[in-house]
């Protein structure tokens, strides 16, 4: 069951980000309007994220996210050394994705993000982001159709937010690993990632207390 | 249960808010195709639309709007009271969601909206607008997917109303605030929120009729 | 019953020509992209079909169409004086979409269609389109989700036939009194409404054939 | 039953493949963007896909796919003479979808593909592209939604896979026959149905180990 978890959590992460990367390599190699790529982005994630949650939830809960794995593990949902290992796969995986995306479309292998994403206001966006990604999937932990709503909201997120929400550490490790559409300079993850944890833990307390008639997982 | 109700109606009218401003300034800044704006507005605001309602329902029946408020309080599904407490959550809800917004963009928190929304063909569209959605509601009162048939609803009447269906006074006030693609002038509001509440209550009295065979709230 | 149902049969097909009408005149007024535009003439109608279907079919079975409506007709699910009030009533409702439209974008009210919509390869087109159609409502006439399955196969056919589907007599007739994005010129009102016909009547037996083996209605 | 299900393959195959060149051959006679035309094509194939996998389903399992048949066959659950049945409808089917698109846009039936895709970044995209897919047939096999699974990963993988995910041997060879957007080389499909095949193959080990605790077909 574990190994059958961890691969589940490794495999989905990388289709994730192999979605997210190609996805924006596809667009920007189509057309030089940035609106249209980014609504070909977040379509192609939202649908690949409703595939990706409905069918791995069973197999490992689908976090997908070292945010999400986080606040299972403090909700105690997830043991502290499975949550580990749920996060080395998620890294893993989701660099593994933009290798794969870059090997589909023909460029190197590895590449080092350029654009530049700083400062107070994409903190904020990804804060934002973050704290209504847990919302939403605390509040719809006993919803049959939460992979939906996740993928809803996320494609909405990628509008609203300033940042164009990663809100997933794992995910912009990885794509600070390709400079395209989807890129991030290194020096940049780190900010984004204590602003999706920041976000998420708030969004922990939060919607503890909001949902608290709602059934619990 | 009355705390966490009126939370969840400034909550969600934030993040409803936020996703409106948010993606009109996301998209104008992208591209300079109105369309494309707008299809981006559109589909973001209906995929939070579905969230949030799915969502808040069960904690405050995911008003979220005045004149929708105001018509359960004429069929006196919510006592006046907390109908009026409803309607102030939604209006302080919408208007942080427009600061918000306006923050992860890194721009002046509050503006003054520019845009000229007024005249009888508006508020024609604004009264149809708003007599859709409250018999879409009406309609579907007893239907599980009722979340996914408003937010359907408001993606059409965001292309079909001239208007881009605002349909929603406590959203209308907040898009006062931003000179954006969202926005509306001050003094163009009383005219959207009258047309809006007329569009409502005409709604009622014919929903009540055509679905008077279905199940009651 | 029959007064709500002709009421609902009237009330849906304005709202559903509004829509698609409406939509095409919001669209090319911010673009000159025609694809762009049809995107979201697509995505509007589907979007509103889906509300409408769902809400109506309990009050009238939602037909929305002469040619839905005589095929249930032969296969006598529906009295052939019903049946005519039911066409009248579409007719009549589709027709005040149009000048709804019209009056929202402050346009003159009734107009002469002036695109040439003709010939062989168009006509098959609404052939095809309208089988599609019936083939879809007779093979899903059971299912609960049979709403979304119309308006999922409508938007594929917006873009896959070369008339973008009208597939729906009283929807054309009010299309020819338009003279933008979805207009028809009157003189090729005919062709296509034959056209209809015969896709629906050649799908009526080729679904109950297919499909025998599903639930009746 | 066997007769109803070879139609159901074949007319199945024939309005996927038309929905696909027909798509294709709108977007692009009202845009010059590519990107614009994949998304008209991505969303119009994805709607379309709903609901041929919903309403074939119970006729014939709505394979469409040569790959899928052999997966099915290689896992006992079609037998190998019905199997081979199914194939050679799915392949006529597909080209009578190619030449029906022709027909409905008034262009010569049959047409033969020069847009070059091959190399080994092509085929990798396919395998992934094929891959995916019957890893989320193989995942959600004993789910309700799988219709709408199947089709939000397709809508994905045309814009993550660098070949737009063809993912099916059929409608490779149907496509091979259109001079269009949706057009490949004939001397370009065995390449492509070879990458398919293998990615297919692949899936079925690894979709079998992992989703081995749900629900068999």
């Amino acid at each position: 069951m574990t190994a059958r978890a961890l691969v589940a959590e490794g495999f989905g992460s990388c289709l994730l980000v192999a979605t997210v990367v190609g996805s924006g390599l596809m667009a920007t190699a189509m057309t030089g309007d940035q609106a249209l790529a980014l609504l070909a982005n977040a379509l192609a994630t939202g649908a690949v994220l409703i595939v990706l949650i409905s069918l791995l939830a069973p197999v490992s809960g689908a976090h997908l996210n070292p945010a999400v794995t986080l606040v299972f593990a403090l909700r105690r949902a997830i043991r502290p050394g499975l949550a580990l290992g749920y996060v080395a796969a998620q890294i893993m995986g989701a660099v593994a994705g933009t290798l794969l995306a870059h090997a589909m479309f023909g460029l190197p292998l590895v590449q080092i993000g350029e654009t530049v994403r700083t400062g107070g206001a994409q903190w904020l966006a990804e804060g934002v982001a973050s704290f209504g990604l847990i919302a939403v999937i605390l509040g719809g932990l006993h919803r049959a159709d939460l992979p939906r709503l996740v993928a809803l909201y996320i494609v909405g997120a990628y509008w609203f937010t300033a940042s164009t929400s990663f809100a997933n550490p794992a995910v912009t490790i990885a794509r600070s690993l390709t400079n395209s559409f989807a890129g991030i300079r290194p020096q940049d993850v780190p900010g984004f990632a204590l602003a999706q944890v920041a976000g998420a833990l708030l969004a922990a307390g939060f919607a503890g207390w909001l949902f608290r008639g709602n059934p619990r997982d």
